[in-house]
């Protein structure tokens, strides 16, 4: 038994890590596009970065020094230090030691999003230090940093109270918007707690928690060269390991839908419900295929009930599935029932009601199994279109 | 030695069949929506369908009856007799048995493309025969018919002269657009020669062939309920096999980037050619990651020279690539080469200069062997999203 109450502050939420943000001039017009994360004890560090195979620079300073524990993360935008070769990893070197300099931070690390393929811009970032109030806990300021072609701040804090009166917290903010497959879109998560969790268990969780919140937003594999998700704990408070879990993948899975909602120029999030697969691993892939079609997305911004583009989908994922034992329902309205078409102008109409909605389910039962998953989706729309036709201009 | 002319008339090209098309009703305002093609004779037939678990009505009824000689075929636009059960391919044998009182056709198929989930409307296409003139050469009216969002029609025809003097023609038509994945955009294609081709050798030259045409310009699994190609042969006339390979190759590539170039809404055909891949099935999965990626496709849409994104898209496709080794140019201009970026003002300039052309090529040479593999593609803009947010109204 615990309790586990939602607190305002985002990272700065939990004692002993401060968080701020400035604007460097990365961003045009003054914006905020600088932000750190410190904290006033050495942290044991996880996370899980892309499976792209050309890992961006900060990426690879990690591992190269094959850092575990650290005491601040200082992140950019509009400049993803991708493609930049050994100089790439060389620049995130020259602006860590001129931020131990400023600060006396321990293995600080870097994270970066932005265009690729253009040297980050070392100087301005250096410059940028003093700009930012490394005492600050302004966890509005730093998630407003971070953002690129998201359109709002993500962030979420947790108390957690146990049942002998102990108590920790977790706080986090992300970036992302348009998770879409192929998506490329730069996912950042940055998640901070003072429960004193066993080091090696962190990494393993942020894995475990991955599968059914980020990863069930995007596609495995399809990962830009940026993708990062970092837990760090100052082990400073009480720890429950079902408490931590608990709490661990309600910070995820807010920050997941919320990066859903916020695809880019997307005005739905559609959760893909598949149930009666074969195995879970069937249900995912149709899940998958489904919250990543083209047609399917397309007919969700048009508002277009057409069940026929979703059973196409699915019959085209590859998993066991058949006319005679397919169930579609939008939201609980049954619109295909093994073999039997219920698509009258009432229910079409009644259906269309439904994808009206902000938010709506689309539930295809296979019949075949137990196998289940849910994949979330947006509509893609010209706002999608306009968005990333420009994106570097 | 053989020679190779283009020549008029599609389908109806070909010594010995008949096309023509009639307005049934099923399309508004009295267009065209029923074609048929018919032979003089009983014709050997290869196909290849689709690999979706719901394979439309039509496509059940051949293989249920395991057809493969037949001197007719009608097609029908606007309903595509998929996700119909029995029922529908019961409706395909009415179709069928009132084509055959009308023309004594032995084996008569049918094929269709248009709106799933939606009972054939049988009265109406039966009564629709009576619009068909069978002894009609019209190629032009066929193909026509058989569009859905395609904007122009597509046909093609050759005349073959071996060294012997003899002589074979081969005639097409084909729809389809948008060959997005994930796709589900029917492509229909009727292939038809007086080349006395082996009966068994009709099928597996139309897979191979796919593999480099249709099957490039798609993916791979990403099929719609009802894809088809179909082969017939009257056996007529002479018979070579490189001259009819090569005959069939041409056929079939060029109604495969008609289709590209026609993808629904799309300005612009795109060439990714992947040279340099560890074997050709990588350099494959990298091209049609290329071709499939909704940020490349944006990106060529707003014709931005957006390396980055095609670096990193080809890093998450999963096949072996290094910085060290990758070079990407457009058309012939280099803008990464092994770890260096030349893409100042100028090259930025010159690169979007080659963006703004209707037909170019995106080359990658992953510099790690000897594999290669070119896929098709289009841009992705609002008129795309246009036309699929509300295809069905």
């Amino acid at each position: 038994m615990f309790n586990c109450i939602s607190i305002k502050g985002g990272v700065g939420a939990v004692e002993g890590f401060h968080c701020g943000a400035t604007a460097a001039g990365l961003k045009p017009g003054g914006a905020l596009d600088m932000a750190f994360i410190k904290a006033d004890t050495l942290c044991d560090m996880g996370y899980i970065f892309t499976d792209n195979r050309f890992q961006a620079a900060p990426l690879r300073y990690v591992k190269e020094r094959n850092i575990t524990q650290t005491n601040c993360i200082l992140i950019n935008a509009k400049n993803a230090n991708a493609m930049t070769g050994p100089e790439g990893v060389k620049d995130v070197g020259s602006v860590m030691e001129a931020l131990q300099a400023k600060t006396g931070a321990t293995n600080p690390i870097m994270s970066s999003t932005g265009v690729i393929g253009v040297p980050l811009p070392v100087e301005q970032i250096i410059a940028g230090l003093d700009g930012l109030d490394f005492t600050a806990k302004d966890g509005d300021g730093a998630a407003q940093a971070i953002m690129t072609t998201d359109s709002y701040p993500k962030q979420i804090a947790f108390e957690i109270t146990l049942e002998n009166g102990e108590r920790f917290r977790i706080g986090a903010m992300a970036k992302g918007a348009g998770m879409i497959d192929p998506s490329m879109a730069t996912m950042l998560c940055f998640i901070v707690t003072d429960a004193a969790i066993p080091a090696e268990k962190l990494t393993p969780l942020l894995q475990e928690n991955a599968k059914t919140t980020f990863n069930a937003v995007s596609v495995d594999g399809d990962r830009s060269t940026n993708d990062s998700v970092f837990l760090l704990s100052s082990a400073k408070a009480a720890y429950d390991e079902e408490a931590f879990e608990f709490a661990l993948h309600k910070v995820m899975e807010h920050l997941a839908l919320q990066m859903v909602q916020d695809g880019e120029g997307a005005k739905k999030m559609v959760a893909f419900e598949i149930s009666g697969a074969k195995d879970d691993a069937q249900a995912e892939r149709a899940a998958k295929k489904l919250s990543n079609s083209l047609l399917v997305k397309t007919a969700l911004f048009g508002e277009d009930p057409n069940w026929g583009r979703i059973a196409s989908t699915i019959g085209s994922s590859g998993v066991e599935c058949s006319e005679e034992t397919l169930q579609i329902r939008f939201d609980n309205l049954l619109v295909y029932d093994r073999g039997q078409v219920y698509f009258d102008e009432a229910a079409e109409a009644k259906a269309a009601k439904v994808m009206r909605q902000e938010q709506f389910a689309v539930k295809c039962d296979l019949g075949l199994g137990e196998g289940a998953f849910t994949a979330y989706g947006c509509d893609l729309g010209y706002e999608y279109v306009k968005i990333n036709a420009d994106y570097r201009t």
